[in-house]
């Protein structure tokens, strides 16, 4: 059973929303060729897509290539809107859920999926996450979980305004994806993807970091979220990260006594391994790398995830760890699907 | 030998320089209690430092306490100050460099120094450079090296307006070390000391793969580079980096046709190891972390490098790596002082 946690789906078609709406700043497709599209805003191209990113038989033919059991589906970050108005950010993530369950209930066993939620309000948001979570009898969708950006319209998610929303995961038992989206420092990194390769990865820790200092994993024991990239530039600083914490208590410890290192993998005397308090997936693209990571949060906390269908990701979801030959069978099972299923709560 | 190529030093006094240049923005030291100063700029406080900041005597009982041989002294990044007018930005370095180049001429065994130029202007900067590089005898400092800050006024270091720098810096022997300052994305790192913990190593990343992607090491195969806190980021997500490079050349491969993993260590069919192209210092408060940057640069590109004597830095320098008992006695002298020795053009 291999489980992709982390890959991206949008409708074929959805209305025009600068129409919709009122205002300009949202996505729309334009199939200018067979099986591509472009995603633009207003007339400003943002990516070239295939057909993969829409159409269930393409991406169930390439899991079948690859071995893939099920993927589960979020929408493209772009998507996010945070800065829409929150009735019509609404409105949207309704449109992209409906789309996302209509697909997994006709291929249940190859996709589940992560809703998105208008995040500028927290009521709404929490409004349509329970929704989406609800099991279809009671008029829900039935998803396991949400995807939310790194950050509200440059709030952090360890801001004070978002904890509602974090409780409310947590009470519904919704997994909550963390994936990097409007990332810090554009104006620094215009020039060779910068913004994809150096900031990316340090959205995603900042997302970490504020989450970890806010206090929101030990105010909320039961909420399961994870990080998108391994977590981004996290694993690879945490020596800093921690030292930090360690020396500057007055800055760091403000908010949580608990030090950062306290939330990953804990070896006891015994041998015995605690996992991490919060999970990744495993999209480092270098195996060093992932091992440290692995080491870190524990195999039980590292869930395959290969950014399908994007350049950025793993061509072959999950060829990175089944090359790690020297990988016990438990960790191999964990990473490729094992991870997934716990997190997200999936019936045998 | 034990040298650490990463410390920062300041005079105990200078001339009030907003009264000197005429405008505000400069740091001024304030000594409000016996061995201890205020480093503030206009009224905002930036910095409490200790006379270990000044000090030389008592840095070297620190050093001989640590058993350092040698610090390489470099002034706080702070000072940098290239915002400032170029003259006085010229007139602020030779300032700094005239006291460092002092205190290591009273104390030629204990301490090196890194001079530090006014880059706002590349001619200015350069002769600067050639000041502090030339030998005594020629009316110079005989200083082996310079420190840069990150970014000029936003532009990164592979910009073509900084490459004449860097020619210089090659023709001349000098070595340059890359100090992170004036972060990105400081607007969403301000709570928990976000801009220490998580701007500086992305900054530290963007300075490599800007230097990277520009081709700077390929065009000037003499010159070198080293950049401080191992490389902040970039090592941990150099997967992710390279991957962007092959998957999306028309964004990365633009100004440089070599990939990044191509700049670091080379294994040779017959085990033989290649060390990378550029040097990181060994700052990572986290001995798995180190141990996978000497695997990438090989241990004659680690040098150890402390960040003394401020409080994210190593308390006693090169403890980490005296710790890692099974590092084999020719790479524990490299990072100890060898590397630095080679990077610095040290005599024996």
């Amino acid at each position: 059973m291999k489980i992709d946690l982390h890959t991206h789906i949008l409708p074929e078609r959805w209305p025009d929303l600068v129409e919709r709406y009122g205002y300009p700043g949202f996505v729309r497709l334009e199939h200018h060729a067979p099986c591509r599209a472009r995603m633009l805003i207003g007339d400003r191209f943002f990516r070239e897509i295939e057909d993969n990113c829409w159409n269930p038989q393409r991406r169930i033919a390439e899991c079948d290539e690859c071995g893939v059991s099920m993927q589960v589906l979020s929408t493209v970050p772009v998507m996010f809107s945070y800065w829409a108005r929150p009735a019509d950010g609404l409105d949207l993530s309704r449109l992209l859920n409906d789309h996302l369950a209509g697909v997994i209930a006709a291929h249940p066993r190859r996709f589940t999926g992560l809703a998105t939620v208008p995040l500028q309000d927290v009521t709404l948001a929490i409004r349509e996450l329970e929704r989406c979570v609800a099991a279809p009898a009671a008029g829900g969708l039935g998803l396991p979980g949400v995807q939310i950006g790194s950050n509200v319209n440059g709030e952090n998610l360890g801001d004070a305004s978002l904890f509602p929303f974090f409780e409310a995961a947590a009470a519904l038992g919704a997994a909550v994806f963390v994936h990097p989206w409007e990332m810090l420092g554009r104006d620094r990194t215009e020039r060779y993807w910068g913004s994809w390769l150096v900031g990316m990865p340090a959205e995603t820790c900042l997302a970490v970091t504020s989450m970890l200092f806010a206090g929101v994993f030990q105010r909320l024991p039961s909420l399961r979220v994870a990080f998108a990239h391994a977590g981004g530039s996290f694993p690879g600083t945490i020596g800093r990260i921690q030292h930090g914490f360690e020396s500057r208590p007055d800055l760091c410890a403000v908010d949580c006594a608990v030090p950062p290192r306290a939330h990953l993998a804990q070896r006891g005397a015994d041998g015995r391994v605690t996992p991490a308090r919060f999970y990744v997936d495993s999209l480092t693209h270098d195996e060093a790398t992932l091992r440290g990571v692995i080491s870190l949060f524990g195999a039980e906390r590292v869930a395959l995830g290969s950014d399908y269908p994007f350049p950025l990701g793993e061509a072959r979801p999950g060829a990175m760890i089944e090359a790690m030959r020297d990988l016990d069978e438990r960790v191999r099972s964990l990473l490729l699907g094992g991870t997934a299923r716990e997190f997200l709560r999936l019936a045998d």
